[in-house]
């Protein structure tokens, strides 16, 4: 596909546009180019408008770094939720599957990432500093490290307890164990070791069966 | 995913844009949109730019209908190429992969779609009577209809045989038959049917082998 010929200069940028977009090659990029070229010419215009005014207008939360049309995100400013608890996520996805769930009325901290020294992202380069800065002065009660259970994500994991164990706050993290729905047989057994290890009482009111 | 809930306006806008790419979901739109966050600024900007130009400024041939940055594309006006055969497909896909082989040096009609009542596309909505029209003024000695084997695709052929056929022109299709490297046992019956009626010479020297 290297060698493909295009039979305009336009039509070669908009698809090796599209192609450096991750999970997209040259055939897929092809196709929703000239998809977008049977559309009308205002529908193309506001999706082009789209992704450069979120490029340039995007702003990150100054308290919990995520997303946001606004200095403080809606979260952060929302007087309904629970001030005291901060769940740590990696990324703006994150954020959104915990909210999706209804289960979580605290805030978040969003790092950005987790420490990975094979892609160059340090601890530096993640939104470490500015969680353990926060704790104290916003009263902080609770961290909960919502990271993933990889070894970047353990060792992010350790090395924000590191930051902020001094402070005397309690620390928790996200349980792991069998996903609800998923057959004891095919679990992986480090998965179905920690399940047992880590049991927890059965409550039909709590919803712990 | 329609309850999903965005913690920015911008970021929304940007994914629903995506999701009307053919084959995007939610999902997949919000991690090409959070990718293009992580880029310059610079080259988000080429991209929302890319497609915008692409849109408002691409020509199509006023010779084949093919897509081309001029009047004339770069096909028709390259003199190098046999002007008497006419080759009839579907799309601008088809011209490359056509030209792709690099076993064809005639020249192209795009027709812009085939005939499928189902989805609207009537004759008239297709470039055929710009065909009809150009045979006998540039001399057009054989016609080539290269189009799909679906239903569609034969109702076209038949429809183009139809207006054409009176102009006393050779009119020949693409051979159907077993792909090369495919096996006989799974071919499916019509197709080996007819490469069986269809069978051709065998002849090493034209690669009939």
């Amino acid at each position: 596909m290297n060698t493909i010929q295009y039979p305009s200069k336009l039509l070669k940028n908009a698809v090796l546009s599209f192609t450096e977009l991750p999970g997209i090659g040259q055939k897929t990029a092809l196709r929703l180019v000239l998809h977008l070229l049977r559309q009308p010419r205002e529908n193309v215009e506001n999706f082009g408008h789209a992704i450069v005014t979120l490029r340039s207008e995007i702003k990150y939360c100054k308290k919990c770094h995520n997303i946001s049309d606004t200095e403080i995100c809606d979260i952060c400013s929302n007087k309904q939720r629970q001030t005291d608890i901060l769940c740590v996520v990696e990324n703006v996805q994150d954020v959104m599957a915990i909210e999706n769930t209804q289960q979580y009325k605290g805030l978040y901290h969003v790092l950005g990432g987790v420490i990975s020294p094979m892609d160059g992202i340090s601890p530096g380069s993640l939104e470490i500093e500015s969680l353990a800065k926060r704790i104290l002065p916003e009263n902080i009660r609770e961290v909960i490290l919502a990271l993933s259970t990889t070894m970047e994500g353990d060792t992010t994991n350790f090395y924000i307890y590191k930051k902020i164990a001094h402070l005397g706050i309690k620390i928790t993290t996200i349980a792991r164990g069998i996903a609800v729905g998923d057959e004891l047989e095919y679990a992986d057994e480090i998965t179905l070791g920690r399940s047992i290890l880590n049991r927890i009482d059965f409550n039909f009111n709590k919803g712990n069966f």
